[in-house]
Order: structure tokens, then sequence, then C-alpha cells
């Protein structure tokens, strides 16, 4: 069993602990992007959010407010917040244990996008429609 | 009334609509980061995260999960994706009505971070502890 998130649950590797319960774990990042920057990772194995059930994947967003607001709440002093997953290789993930950051933002602390190039070009509503059409035909 | 994700919710104003429920909505971003990003919203207006009632904080990832599944089933033929959200105006948020970003990634698309200079710096293991306890203080 190598996934670093599991071995962290099971207490085989030691993390900065910020909160706990029967179903998951909020540590500290060891490669923070700000100062206060949060993991809150599932205690079951999942490589992606779909492989989550629908019971953990509520709890999630539950516990990452939580962290939210205790870090607003405390000395960190930050002036907001982002929740970010990256689900999948191609979208940024590097531990591939679901892992959703809660990432204290501060004044001109150097955070930010890179974005595509055509980025803000706005597509035409008959565009939006088809994508829309597109993904309503893969909801259950 | 001058919220136009409330406007947007009422139908005063249109949207391309990818998922509706009693409690959300799920639209096409007309500025979208890349071919097929959504936004999730909850209907009743919070400005914050933390002014959401827990169910709706919840069932947001419940439904961005859903949002997310469907992306990848369809013909949109994505690599990954990305949640995101902003709360807050320093942490990027730009209208004031919790919005969740699901973003389709494609393989060289050209998202992705722009990170602070002293990113990389591993904090020691005292700090990280330190920052663990002012955050663990500010929890219920």
């Amino acid at each position: 069993m190598k996934c670093i998130f599991c071995k962290i649950v099971k207490k085989e590797l030691p993390c900065s602990k910020v909160y706990e319960d029967k179903d998951f774990l909020a540590l500290m990042d060891i490669k923070p992007i700000n100062k206060g920057h949060v993991l809150v990772i599932p205690k079951k194995h999942s490589e992606l959010i779909s492989e989550m059930n629908k019971t953990d994947i509520s709890k999630m967003m539950v516990v990452a407010e939580k962290i939210s607001s205790a870090i607003r709440k405390s000395r960190i002093r930050c002036r907001g917040i982002n929740f970010f997953l990256a689900d999948g290789r191609t979208a940024g993930q590097e531990v591939l244990h679901v892992h959703l950051h809660v990432i204290p933002r501060f004044l001109n602390d150097g955070f930010g996008f890179k974005f595509p190039d055509n980025y803000g070009d706005k597509p035409s509503k008959k565009e939006l429609e088809r994508l829309a059409e597109k993904i309503k035909r893969g909801l259950d």
C-alpha cells in the first residue's frame, strides 16, 4: 500500500493535524501555497471524487467549511479562502487520493490563475446551449 | 435587488441551464475558462459559504460531483475536472453570491496557477504545528 495519504490516515506517517472524525482528516499542507493551507481528505481511499460515496462527498464540503471558518476566526488573519480540488492528473492532481484544498488568501499574496490564451472570449448563446445539452445528456 | 445570480434564479435574466432542483441551479459560465465550464449556485442568496445552511453546503458538492460526472461522460471529452470556489473578494470572488466552479480540463489547456514567490519553501514541522494549533482554536 503506497498511497501517502492512506499512510497518514493509518498513522504510519506523521502530519500536523487540524481536525479528525471517523471519516475525514484535515492536515496542514507541507508545501503550502499560503500560510494556513489545509488539506481535507476522506479516510477511505478514492482516487477520484466519483468513487466516493454520496455521504462522504456531502461531508467533505461541510468539513472544509468548518476548517475555513476556523481559519477565518484564527490569528492567521486571512482576507478570503479558496477551495480547490483537482480531480485527475490532467487537472493537476498529484496525490491520487481525493483531497480538497482550503487555502487562506491575503492581500497581494501572489497566488492566482494563469488563463488559457482565449480566456475572455465569450461563446455565443448557441454554443453555450449546445454544451449545456451535451452535459445534460450525461446526467442521470 | 441587484445580485445577478438571484436574477438568474428568478428567471429575470436568462442562462444556459444544465441542472435545476429546488435548492440549486447549475449553468454554463458565460466567460468560461475551458469549454464546458459550469457554475453551481445555491438558489438562496448567500455572499459567503459560512452564511449557507449545512444542508445546502453538503448538497452543493453533491450537485457539483453530479455535474462533473456528466461532463466526464459527455462528448466534451475532458481529461480531468477542477472544482474551485472563491470565498471573498480577496480570494477572487467576483459575483458576491456563492458559486462553485466545475471546470473541465484538457491536455495543455493553458490553465493553471501562478504561485507566490516563496512557493516550494517547506515550513518546519514546528511552524506547521503552530498554525494547526491556531486553526484548531477556531473550531467549534
